[in-house]
C-alpha cells in the first residue's frame, strides 16, 4: 500500500540522511522525495512516497519520532489532503509537429517554457496521475528527457490547519 | 556558491541515502532535493542545490562517480538550464480578502485548487525566485502552511540533448 509522508524538520546537515536511512535499513524503496522551504527559513518539509504495509509504516513513525532534527510527522491521506506535482519534458518537435503538440498541452493546461529548432519543453502541474497521461500522450512524439519533483501535498482548505492522521508531534 | 545538480540513479533501495551521506560526511546541507521517475521506469532523477565551493563540487563529484547505482551527474549551469519549482500555500483568506488575494495571484499565474470558508490554497509554478516574491505578498494575509518541491531543471530546448556541464558519465 502506497503512502505520503510529511515530514517537518530542522534545517540541518544530516537529517535527510537519518531518515533515509530508516526506509533502506528496512529496504523500503522511496519512490519519491521533495525537500523543500516551508514558511519557517529554519524547518524544512519533505515529502515522501514510500510503498509498504500499515504495520511497517507504524514501527517506521516510531522510529522517526527519535531522530534528532525531526519536528513532525504526518500522513496526507487520500481524501484529506491535495496533492501536486510539477514535470518538466523536453519532446522532440520539429516545426511541422509543434501545433499539434501545442494543443495537447492545451488540454493539460501544460505551459511551453522554451522552443528550440527541433524541440520544445513543456511545464505541466496536475495530480502525478494526470502527468503520467501527459506523459503517455507526448510519448509517441519523442521525449528527449524528462524530470518530476515527486508529489507535494497540504491538507484540505476546508479541514482544519492540520488536515491528514497526525503521526507526531514533537515539540 | 550554489550549484544545481542532476544525478541520474537506478531505481534502487539505498542510492539516495549513499549520496546524501557523501554531503552529510563534508558538513554540507543540501539546500533542496527533488526525486522522481524519468522516461525510464527503472531510472530516477535527483535534482539537489547545494552550496559549496567549486573545488568542493569536483571533489564530491569524483565520490559519486563510485556510488553504486549512480548512472550520471551533470551540473544545471544556470545560463544553459531551465528551472522551475513548484509551491502549494495555504492563506487566511475569510470572504472580504477572496478577491483581493485571488488578483495577487493573477499577477504570478497562480491556481486557486482549493477553496474553504476562511482559507485557499494556491499552486505556484515558476523560478524559485519568483515563488519567493509571491511568498512575500501573501504572506502579511497569513501564511497557514507552506510547501515546496526544490527546484528541477532540464538543458534548454535550444541547446544539445544533454545541455548543462557534464560531470561524469558511467555508462
Amino acid at each position: 500500500m502506497r503512502h505520503t509522508l510529511s515530514v517537518h524538520v530542522e534545517n540541518k546537515s544530516g537529517v535527510l540522511m537519518r531518515i533515509t536511512s530508516l526506509f533502506v535499513r528496512r529496504g523500503f524503496n522511496i519512490e519519491s522525495l521533495a525537500v523543500g522551504p516551508t514558511e519557517r527559513p529554519d524547518v524544512s518539509r519533505v515529502t515522501m512516497r514510500i510503498d509498504c504495509s500499515q504495520h511497517s509504516l507504524e514501527q517506521i513513525e516510531k522510529q522517526m519520532h527519535k531522530l534528532v532534527n525531526v519536528l513532525r510527522v504526518s500522513e496526507l491521506g487520500p481524501g484529506e489532503a491535495i496533492e501536486r506535482e510539477l514535470l518538466l519534458v523536453k519532446v522532440t518537435a520539429p516545426p511541422d509537429r509543434r501545433a499539434e503538440l501545442m494543443s495537447l498541452g492545451d488540454v493539460f493546461h501544460a505551459r511551453v517554457i522554451d522552443l528550440g529548432p527541433d524541440a520544445l519543453i513543456f511545464e505541466v502541474v496536475g495530480t502525478p496521475e494526470e502527468l503520467e497521461s501527459f506523459e503517455e500522450l507526448v510519448r509517441p512524439h519523442g521525449i528527449k528527457e524528462l524530470v518530476r519533483t515527486g508529489r507535494i501535498g497540504l491538507g484540505r482548505a476546508s479541514a482544519k490547519p492540520d488536515a491528514g492522521r497526525r503521526l507526531a508531534l514533537i515539540r
